[in-house]
């Protein structure tokens, strides 16, 4: 028998297949190759290529936008957004439009065209989040902005144009809907328990300890009890934490060692698939709070998203998270995260 | 400059490129093309090869799970949910689950192997819909169900595992959250106005007549105003109906019009897309109001859904609304709606 299972922080069903649940080798896919084929406006020498760099870590002092960096943010070259321009904001009607203004950037996490998150060192792994931070950061001093997204798409599947390995970020002048949903679940549950749902949900996987890919001193990586996907999975900081960007120092290394631990895992269990992640973390404005826990999210992309999801927002999910979190412990990648 | 658009219904937002408008020729795809290669288990003859039927149309009277019928429905061989046993809803922590309890149908649209939903005649097409009223009707009469989705994924890029056209019904023993959020939305919106919201959209949509893709007696189709994909279309009644499945006789057969001159349109703008479409109706024991209207969404598929949408539930659509409407009108099908 299937089961349904409840997201407790927004209240999302999912179907659980468990009869004819799925292994790693029962999803149909391509494996990612970074083939290097074409010319890449990522690679060093190729800076010009590029919007100007907004920022960049450079160890060996040379000018902006030549090689040399090891970590490069730039304007994406086609944005989704505008960077220029109030917001305008203007009715017709009964319909509501303003400007598409916001920022649009891409962060180019490694010179070698041939790395990825799971292959790169612990450090530049670590500069990479690194960035992120800076950016989000920076970017809190434009008013008009109120939440910044970063994600990645990793794999042509996964929606990636460009296969050197990077992530982007998006800021925008709204909040997005399935943010305050979360925001606002949180909230809900703080107002009844004064607890943090995710602090209360951290205590009982390791509880249970079913659903726990890995642990180390500051981080916690498990799949949800309610995944969208086959070997989602979620890494979120084991002390409350409610912003990303304003996490202690120490956090950025330990995520380091984690995120590269686990997309091993997967790159092992599920032979280098296609994947997305998104960073979870409070809106502009309210950082810190009791309620919200800033996390990270990961999808590999195993399954296609047909009619029935998209008419219901209901997830028919193929393999149980136990399955999955079991999967990702008993790989064989020879490392333990940091 | 992008322009951010708000949907009325549930206030999601979403991005539409302006800039870079994508026209139909950019989108790169396979065509769906129905090559028969593989045994088909919903040909005629192949009977067997499925669960026992649970609804015909039979002209020449033919005993049941033999050949001769025009529409069949059986269940779904590979059932996301299981039709036997009670709910069980139980906790666990602060987890709630409960058995994956539904019905799992599919609707086989046709014997003919090559036949769509854009080439069948408009009679075929009207029992296909009848169809689905007579299993909405029948299975409210399981008290355990509150919704029952039909939908449809035509081609592999869309979802569908078998090419032979088909639809799908999922009944629910709880209601979806998408569904849900639209159904408040506009309940919502009738407390404010004593309006339904879709009838105000139809009229503001007649009136300003730019994203209106076509119109008969009693159906309208649009491109709506905030689409969350490029070329998604809607098909309403333009008379207030709440209910999809009581609905007057004399709609189903205009709707089958419409729905055959819609989608040869998009076949003939889009080139034979895949594509999804998704019936919203009102859940079971809510059928009659004043606030809810029935309507089909059309989804084809184009654009890969990424981290920033997942994230987000923001959806970046690089064709505007206006631009695909005025393609559908413009297409060359040689045929109008019924």
């Amino acid at each position: 028998m299937p089961e349904l299972r409840k997201d407790p922080i927004v209240g999302r069903w999912v179907i659980i297949s468990t009869d004819r649940a799925r292994r790693p080798t029962d999803f149909l896919r391509e494996s990612v190759r970074i083939e290097g084929k074409n010319f890449c406006p990522f690679c060093p020498g190729n800076e010009s290529r590029t919007p100007p760099e907004i920022l960049a870590w450079r160890r060996d002092g040379g000018g902006p936008n030549t090689a040399g960096w090891s970590v490069r943010v730039v304007p994406n070259k086609f944005p989704a957004l505008g960077i220029e321009g109030g917001l305008n904001r203007e009715g017709e009607g009964l319909y509501d439009r303003m400007n598409g203004v916001g920022a649009h950037e891409v962060i180019i996490e490694t010179p070698d065209h041939y790395s990825t998150l799971a292959t790169m060192p612990e450090s530049a792994i670590e500069n990479v989040l690194l960035a992120y931070r800076e950016r989000m950061l920076d970017l809190k001093n434009d008013k008009r902005f109120r939440y910044a997204l970063i994600f990645k798409n990793h794999g042509d599947a996964a929606g990636a144009s460009l296969e050197h390995s990077h992530s982007q970020l998006i800021a925008l002048p709204i909040i997005p809907k399935n943010v305050v949903e979360e925001f606002e679940g949180s909230r809900h549950y703080f107002r009844e328990k004064e607890r943090c749902i995710f602090c209360d949900i951290i205590h009982q996987e390791r509880d249970s300890n079913v659903r726990v890919i890995a642990e180390n001193d500051l981080l916690i990586s498990m799949a949800p009890f309610a995944p969208r996907f086959p070997f989602e999975f979620w890494i979120l900081p084991k002390t409350h934490g409610s912003s990303f960007e304003d996490s202690p120092n120490a956090v950025f290394q330990s995520l380091a060692g984690m995120l590269k631990d686990n997309l091993m895992r997967m790159d092992s269990v599920l032979d280098h698939p296609a994947y997305n992640f998104m960073l979870h973390t409070s809106p502009f404005g309210s950082e810190n709070n009791d309620h919200y826990h800033w996390h990270f999210e990961v999808i590999p992309k195993l399954t296609k998203v047909a009619g029935f999801e998209w008419g219901t927002g209901f997830y028919i999910c193929p393999t149980s998270p136990e399955e999955s979190a079991r999967f990702m412990r008993e790989a064989a990648i020879g490392a333990t995260p940091a």
